[in-house]
């Protein structure tokens, strides 16, 4: 197996703001024991229909697996993560490693079936190996799919815990539809009755010996059909797994449709906040105050003057990572403004795009009331060069031209105090 | 419960095509029984976290339940339908119906609990009421879930089918997560074999008296608490359900997540075609001819010279319902043309934009190597003004401006010509 590159260059993690809520609990969290995590992804991506595994897919422009490392990464309690692939996609899995920061993360090679790959991801912690990250013996590992991108602190911390009292401690789900045992013949032999039986989702948590024990017992069929985790561990070992009502959110992408709906929740996310920049104009300063009190009602706004001095606020907007969305408002001037350049380039520097696509709309106002104005070709070509440009560093510019009159601007302000 | 307005004048009902092998096999399809269906769309929408229940979201500006309802209309062996809603949305349904041009479909209103509301819908065909459009009894009635969209012909035809011959029949998908029977104090009792047991889905089937039959003899537990008309017919008529494989699509919308997977799903369907339609100019219908080879290997693609004459095919192609893009290409003239006005006055006479938005793209190609150019502030009011009255229809009219030169159309054709 082939070192993980902890140690070369890597895009600063910026994060967007998934989990406030947990966040701040987690600062109040110290766990006397220790934790690392297990990610299976070796699948192939058969159900999805699709050429690429579903781990690898890209969400917004990002793959897959990556966001859910990303959430495993920023829980400090979790102190080592090791995500187990094929042999073919090893180096793919460690250039996504080095690409988006993810720095406790060490892949190891998978096995043929999930059972033995995760088996594998386990013996990593006992069996270190020269050239590899060391890895200390954790007392909980956590098991969690690739393919789950939105597990939140909560839940890790509410297995984790729960496996360190009782030995195992799963998440589980509502069913969603009535289950059926079919006869050999292919009719119905009898349905569950729906509210005695859950779904079994993930992450699961156990200490350490208990899985391990429980893996070392297996026998060959265990490893070709076996299911659970959660049920190895109660027939190895006799530990009965407690169970934890988990979020919705803890679904697992497995078809080409849940790309989809992850992408749009993500994108959700990311719509929740945005930064509104003006220039030095009294003229762009007010109406980036009105077009604030019209959206605050939706999303978290702020308005911060253009410096690219030290101590500016716009420079620690951009790279706190809370703002992928940043508007700038320019009057009766449609020419390209200087400091979308300097946006742009910004936001290249800090790397905040490295994650998440990053959007700058520069609205252009036109109340001059007559159609004599005129936007040059030329303006068009730099603006295009300029997008072109940002595009490749995964910002997308755009620019919108708005005629208004007084009349309107009366309405918008009568709209916004009412 | 008041009369669906049958004979109100409606929306043509215009299909995008979803399933053209479906459609192709139902031409053959004649059955020698009856069929009907009953959609119970009772739900509260609760699990979505949502105002509106689920069924009656917007997907693409259409609700839902129209979705679901469209596939059903299409089947033309399928002679009836039956939406059951909670009294308070009774209205909005006949409306939705009224609207979107269901013509088979009857409001009937529903009860407290999922099965009392079935039973009401069943009730409807043995129970004709003076004010409701008159219901014969079928021999076969199809149940299916509102909020499962996707369904199609041929899995409709397989549970009817089946129905006719066994009594019963329900599609089934195979389990996604591992189901566990938990102990009342929440430890994990035992797991079950995921191989021996089905997810049961929609849509299912009975022949009428077998169906009609067990809810009659329902206690007031199967009303409340019984989940699955499946085993109300084992228990009650002894009735072994035959089990189909149906597709993944079957799945039902659940959570708001599931809405945009839906949207996402009937936005790849319509990008599936396009339509390129050219003005007189030789240099349009090259580009359009052009423009078509690149595309065609993604998508069908057609080009049709504009002309508003009566056998026109640019007419015959709008109200196809085959095309929901339109892309329009003018080369080095940057007034909207006439042609767009009358393209998007077309659309909305024979009402293509009632079931789902219809894109017009207007390219403006600029290849004068000059930057002298100018686009008139007249001629971007004129553009806003048409998009705001095409976006009222449901018509979303964009522009585009693309500079290139004779270098880069030499690319192009060496990159459609390889």
């Amino acid at each position: 197996m082939a070192e993980a590159p902890r140690d070369s260059q890597r895009h600063r993690p910026l994060v967007c703001n998934f989990s406030s809520q947990s966040e701040q609990a987690a600062g109040n969290r110290g766990l006397d024991f220790s934790v690392a995590a297990v990610l299976p992804a070796g699948g192939s991506g058969e159900r999805m229909g699709m050429a690429t595994p579903k781990q690898f897919c890209q969400l917004l422009q990002r793959p897959l697996i990556s966001v859910t490392l990303e959430t495993f990464e920023r829980v400090h309690w979790i102190k080592e993560i090791v995500v187990v692939v094929s042999k073919q996609n090893f180096e793919l899995m460690n250039s996504i490693i080095d690409c988006y920061g993810h720095s406790k993360t060490t892949v190891v090679e998978g096995a043929r079936t999930r059972h033995q790959s995760i088996f594998n991801g386990l013996k990593a912690f006992v069996e270190n190996r020269p050239g590899r990250a060391w890895l200390e013996k954790p007392e909980v590992v956590i098991i969690h799919d690739a393919v789950r991108p939105f597990v939140e602190e909560d839940i890790l911390f509410s297995v984790a815990t729960a496996a360190k009292e009782y030995g195992a401690a799963g998440a589980i789900r509502p069913l969603v539809s009535t289950v059926v045992a079919t006869n050999p013949e292919g009719y119905l032999d009898h349905s569950l009755e729906r509210a005695k039986y859950r779904a079994s989702e993930m992450p699961q948590a156990f200490t350490f010996d208990v899985i391990y024990r429980a893996y070392q017992q297996c026998t060959d069929y265990d490893f070709e059909y076996g299911t659970e985790c959660l049920h190895l561990a109660l027939q190895y070992c006799g530990t009965s797994a407690k169970l934890i009502d988990g979020p919705s959110d803890l679904w697992k992408v497995t078809y080409k449709r849940d790309l989809h709906a992850a992408e749009a929740i993500i994108k959700e996310s990311l719509s929740k906040s945005v930064c509104i920049i003006t220039g030095i104009q009294e003229e762009q300063i007010q109406l980036g105050f009105l077009l604030q009190e019209a959206l605050q009602l939706v999303m978290k706004v702020d308005v911060l003057k253009w410096s690219l001095s030290k101590e500016s606020h716009c420079l620690q907007a951009i790279s706190s990572g809370l703002y992928y969305n940043f508007i700038y408002i320019t009057v009766n001037n449609f020419d390209l403004p200087q400091e979308i350049v300097q946006l742009v380039e910004s936001i290249g520097i800090v790397k905040l795009s490295a994650l998440y696509p990053v959007v700058v709309t520069v609205v252009h106002l036109n109340n001059s009331e007559t159609a004599s104005s005129c936007i040059r070709m030329e303006d068009f070509t730099n603006s295009q060069q300029l997008a072109k440009e940002a595009n490749r560093k995964n910002v997308l510019v755009y620019r919108l031209l708005i005629n208004y009159t007084q009349m309107a601007l009366r309405l918008l302000g009568m709209h916004t105090n009412p």
